[in-house]
């Protein structure tokens, strides 16, 4: 079978890895010369909305996925008309817009912030009323790296608010004091068998992902999987998905979803007896899904900005290095550590090991931090 | 860093897989044009001599390995002297002469079958009054899938046996009506560490690997430890390797090793907490060894000659598919399923599952069985 996906960096890179063992050829569309999935399969060098590449790649492949959510859902529409696409262009096309993200939810049942549309700084003088001060106003669009959104204090003007983030159509979200960020991420095949993941949660740096704790057997695991389930099973979903979630007590929020395999899943490539790469191959190809328990006790440390000593890294029990080839840049995901070990106090042990090899070079924009 | 790999099979395949990882990017030497590895970096088809492909090979890569031991030893030794090639050209040397291979054994003090030279008919009238029937005479230099053997009985005719193997330089063994056949695979890195994975029981079938299980705390474990560690020391050995022994009462001995990643190693992709073919990466680049540790009861089932219905391996719960995208023919490796379960009776469980559904075609001369 031959698998044909949009974007061509790590996620499509740890993709292909997965899919050989299952007999599966990969091609990447990927406007840049050096996309690191570039060298594991057939490599199409073009933008993402470049006819003759898209042709190709339809051309070529049996079934088409993509590798993140920036893709113009209006392409994968119009792949789709040609060969199979999973996860199919609806679940892209409401994520690509935070209002229309947040209203699916609503619509499900699944709680989330406050919110209200925000197009105008009357509109926005209205809804910070409305929601009251701390609240966060976002772009509709998807923003990038925490840009395209804007912290509404006491001190916030409104009017230079809505100036930084461009004026354009915009949501104001109600400011959620959590207690953890948690994540999970689930697979559905196209016969409706669905399977999750344990519970992660997720530490933020600077606005990046730095490090995912699986929780088994967690208290809001089943509440997560509601939620998510009502997502898939809307969306008749095929694929690997992951909901971003704030706890609150012991109440879960719904912050956003992606329709991919995510960040915060890397740590099953070793310590889930099957990866979400696999299992999102195995859902987009038609095979059916792989155990998502975790084998051993499990954890993943992100390498952003700056390449750690990775002889150091390696000599940690129980490390696996996950390295991207991508060019170090501030801010930028270069590699991921997994760690597993036998126990939950040696897995801390090895964690707090890392922790000083994998040092962050933080985006330009937030070196003062 | 860049890795050059004689031979595009499998095992190049799944060296390659486990390099990406590491930041390691691979070319495969193979005469094949459809070797299975090539897909999976940079592919020179060209036969194992060709010094065109070989310079080609050289000019591009960091570092030089190689897949199988049928590569002309001279071809390594002329490729190390211009990029470094491990393991090195003698560990191949030896094992492509059985004679050789064996008194490599007895001058290390590692145990063998009873062995005689034999070069013409007389020679081997003396072996077999020496050794007695039953005994094995085979050729010294590699045979293929049982190829080269004979099997000598209270009926032989020993002209006739001696014909069949062409007349060749060969060596008789004495027959060892053994307990079990287990290998040892064992990596030692350029500074002379050096990690045992757990021994493995190997099942044969037609002359042929077909299952593997992985023996935690077996008693022989100190007894093979032993004796592999003594020939990694005595070649100064950088890679995996792997010794095969056969097993008498409570007595290890050897029948040959091979200077590579091998079949019975498999089960170490999920099954070790670092694959052979990571830790063969590892030491060939002069990376830190990874732990050998088996995470949960592990056995590996070969594909040979057709392919299973894969939807039913896959929902086997535990079962892990690899194939290696080879066209089907009898005897042919074609893949391979590694099964991992929480406790050894769960794992016989999910073995028995597998087995009908892995229905061997065996090598064409030995249909009739």
């Amino acid at each position: 079978m031959k698998l044909g996906i949009l974007g061509g960096g790590q996620l499509a890179r740890m993709l292909a890895l997965a899919a050989y063992p299952l007999n599966i050829q990969c091609a990447f569309l990927d406007p840049a010369k050096d996309a690191c999935a570039g060298p594991l399969g057939k490599f199409i060098n073009a933008p993402y909305d470049d006819e003759n590449g898209l042709n190709q790649l339809a051309q070529w492949a049996d079934q088409i996925a993509f590798e993140f959510e920036s893709v113009p859902a209006s392409i994968l529409k119009s792949l789709a008309s040609q060969v199979p696409v999973f996860p199919g262009h609806k679940a892209l096309l409401i994520t690509q817009d935070r209002y229309e993200e947040k209203q699916f939810f609503q619509n499900l049942g699944v709680d989330t912030a406050a919110f209200v549309a925000v197009n105008t700084l009357d509109d926005l003088r209205k809804a910070v009323l409305s929601l009251g001060r701390p609240s966060i106003l976002k772009s509709r669009r998807l923003g990038y790296d925490g840009k395209g959104q804007a912290f509404i204090d006491e001190h916030s003007d409104l009017a230079q608010a809505f100036e930084s983030i461009g004026k354009v159509p915009s949501i104001l979200e109600g400011y959620i004091k959590f207690d953890r960020e948690v994540s999970i991420i689930a697979v559905r095949a196209e016969n409706g068998d669905t399977k999750f993941y344990p519970l992660v949660e997720n530490i933020h740096r600077h606005g990046i992902l730095h490090t995912s704790f699986v929780l088994e057997n967690d208290p809001q695991q089943q509440q997560a999987e509601n939620m998510v389930r009502k997502l898939m099973d809307n969306l008749d979903y095929v694929g690997v998905i992951v909901l971003e979630l704030f706890q609150v007590g012991d109440q879960l929020l719904a912050n956003e979803y992606a329709p991919r395999v995510h960040n915060s899943g890397h740590w099953s490539i070793e310590g889930a007896v099957t990866s979400q790469f696999e299992n999102h191959i195995r859902a987009v190809c038609g095979k059916p899904l792989g155990d998502t328990g975790m084998t051993v006790p499990s954890a993943m440390i992100n390498i952003i900005g700056s390449l750690p000593d990775c002889n150091e890294v390696l000599k940690i029990p129980g490390a696996h290095l996950h390295l991207y080839n991508k060019q170090a840049r501030e801010g930028r995901k270069l590699g991921h550590v997994t760690v597993c070990a036998k126990t939950d106090s040696l897995l801390r042990q090895h964690v707090d090991k890392i922790m000083p090899l994998a040092r962050i070079i933080p985006p330009a924009a937030e070196k003062q931090d």
